[in-house]
């Protein structure tokens, strides 16, 4: 698949580079592509062992991927999903990582949007034509894409959302990730249980001292 | 232990039953002794198998407690706590089971406080000289007091409070129970977590159409 993967840290990073290792053409999409490139540091060593991830605006990115994912922050969501396009985007599976943490009043964060709506809703409706499914915003950036570094993947994702297809899309791309136990939940308002896992998820990592660790639905 | 449970119903009943069973003098604690015995039904049938176990009003049941069980309803619970009686709680341990579940919209429910706040905290603030152990209350009540019915009890479940040795002493209630994986998650605001697990709960407990499973933290 034309994979374009909107934002440039952890989370965009590690899906880019494990979907090109799978064979898929992965393009990074950003907002400034110089300022990208000028920044230096983490991003440019990174992008030095991965020629074969591209990097381009977010509308050049969308506009002939196959599915995109919003591996953007919560509050950065709609804006570069709004940078990308609408047209670009109508029709496409949309892979929705980000949480809405609000780090305004310092750590913990809280959630900006919970309860009787949630981001992955949000970004349906204001994109209707886009198939959002929300998947992966509930464990640590590398283990969403190498799961069998942790009892041999024996442990739970999630998806939500509206559109079935959709949903078989980014479930066979999280099983060649390597995640063997993935349930869906239903439509996507049940993405408010899987943003709202992330205070659970926040106060074991500190209590665990890693985020190498996930759920598992026992039953 | 003399252990007082606040609440007659599933949670209550299961809390109790199992209690009494490990050898604890349980009464069950109810707003109006009369009117819960002459409910009759579920209740009576109930009763009449655990002869053992005592019905007294909240401030009878809580009097000579060593340790009092919340398991009332969200919206039930600080006017159970308040009618058994400030200085009945005071230097007591609390395991409170409740969720603050609002069902006024239908289903499923949204949570009345959370994010910045939890029942658990706001039953420690009106009660301080209480030690508050939020625990329980993300799994089924069967579940909570028969748990090596589900993976040999291979799964997880969580204690929240301010008082390092009030969660002890629950840890220790919830491992005669048969759990084998009681992580402390820390003080009573990490009670969000838990209380925060419930959408997600409510959404696994429709697609997997039995309330007879957990979570269990693999790390």
């Amino acid at each position: 698949m034309r994979i374009a993967v909107l934002g440039t840290g952890m989370v965009g990073r590690a899906i880019a580079a494990r979907a090109a290792e799978l064979g898929h053409q992965v393009t990074i999409g950003t907002r400034d592509v110089a300022a990208t490139r000028d920044r230096g540091g983490d991003h440019a060593a990174w992008a030095a062992q991965h020629p074969e991830v591209g990097l381009a605006r977010y509308a050049d990115a969308t506009a002939d991927a196959d599915l995109v994912v919003n591996a953007t922050t919560g509050d950065g969501s709609l804006p570069a999903l709004t940078a990308a396009g609408e047209d670009n985007l109508a029709g496409k599976v949309l892979l929705d990582i980000a949480n809405p943490l609000d780090f305004s009043a310092g750590f913990p964060p809280t959630l900006s949007v919970l309860n009787t709506d949630s981001l992955g809703e949000r970004i349906q409706r204001a994109f209707p034509r886009l198939k959002v499914v929300k998947a992966l915003n509930t464990l640590t950036a590398d283990l969403m894409v190498h799961p069998r570094q942790l009892a041999d993947g024996d442990h739970t994702v999630f998806v939500s959302g509206d559109d079935e297809g959709a949903k078989k899309t980014v479930t066979e791309l999280l099983t060649s990730f390597g995640h063997t136990d993935v349930i869906d939940l239903g439509d996507i308002s049940t993405a408010r249980g899987t943003e709202m896992l992330l205070p659970i998820w926040l106060r074991l990592y500190g209590r665990l001292g890693t985020g190498i660790f996930n759920v598992k639905i026992v039953r």
